[in-house]
């Protein structure tokens, strides 16, 4: 069985528990016999792998009534793929969806590690410092690096932690993530789980 | 009696109650008979200033080890002004500090509405909506543009208002803000009134 997550830089295959990255420009999508259930937030390749019969879009399973239209089909999956908890997936945005008894409960997209440090050192060079990994977040801060990590990791945190559901951390940031959600699972395969719970219930393995 | 609030852009004068904007690059600092009681967070007018004695820099009459030594000017003279609260300085960032009984208990710094808005339109096109300044807060969002509100202003409403104090709101964006922060009182002369009482502190009026 393979899967195959497409984002905007990367084809990301899971074939038997194996990862495979292939960067888009590297990747030729051809007929072939191999089934590849698929999500793809990547809009121009969408259009392109509908004209592949081997290629199965996962979004056609979904039972969209639990979502909203525009929300993203990786952030479907992650909810798919737990029963309770609150899922962050930490990449260039970081989106954290509520999923109770299995159900979406509503969730947010705010801006990933390195954009927000970057809008920082932009507003003023008296705001260009690295978040601080270390923070300690009962407390309020009193120093500069502190008062920038609070201001956008503080905030998440403090968010987060106020559903007392379980977290689950994934995405290129994730482990980054790990040192302040110091009780999370960090699970980098989350959106295959989904993809495959989604499978299931369709009856497609 | 007359003070000042030097910026990035603006001397925000304030004589008896009636407040006057100019331009950096429209206004010439002259040596005058009337006394200015300023604060600056601009470096380069700040050193220019201290050739000319009737500006009266009120920095050094804070007694800085109720902050910490690069804690903005702008901030210190917030929670100067109150006795117990949290303010919002929204500006091109949003600083929020914690005052209890007169003493800053720490704060922190997150990016202003514009600066925000704009990194979620570079990172796609599809996080190019407007902040729903009605959204509620007691939901978690469940469409794209209430995703994004609550993923930065969400945060911060929540966080401020965990608190359990009256909250001010000061700064070019309150008044957009103020539809979030329903209850918080609205009060542009914040700074000026914190410079008031460090003027009173260090008898200088």
């Amino acid at each position: 069985m393979t899967l195959c997550d497409v984002g905007n830089t990367t084809f990301d295959f899971y074939r038997d528990g194996v990862r495979e990255k292939i960067f888009i420009a590297d990747y030729e999508i051809k007929k072939s016999d191999e089934k590849i259930f698929y999500i793809c937030v990547n809009e121009k390749i969408a259009s392109n792998l509908k004209n592949f019969s081997n290629w199965i879009d996962l979004k056609d399973f979904v039972d969209m009534k639990n979502y909203y239209e525009t929300m993203g089909i990786d952030r479907i999956m992650g909810c798919e793929a737990v029963q309770n908890g609150v899922i962050i997936d930490a990449g260039s945005a970081i989106t954290v969806d509520v999923v109770k008894n299995g159900k979406f409960s509503g969730g947010y997209i705010t801006l990933g590690l390195h954009v927000s440090a970057k809008a920082y050192k932009e507003l003023s060079c008296r705001l260009d410092y690295s978040y601080n990994f270390e923070i300690d977040l009962d407390k309020m801060p009193k120093n500069s690096a502190d008062a920038l990590t609070y201001g956008q990791l503080g905030l998440l945190y403090r968010d987060v932690m106020s559903h007392s559901l379980p977290v689950y951390l994934t995405g290129g940031d994730a482990s980054k993530l790990s040192s302040i959600f110091k009780d999370a699972i960090l699970d980098e395969e989350l959106l295959f789980k989904g993809m495959k719970n989604i499978m299931k219930k369709g009856d497609l393995c």
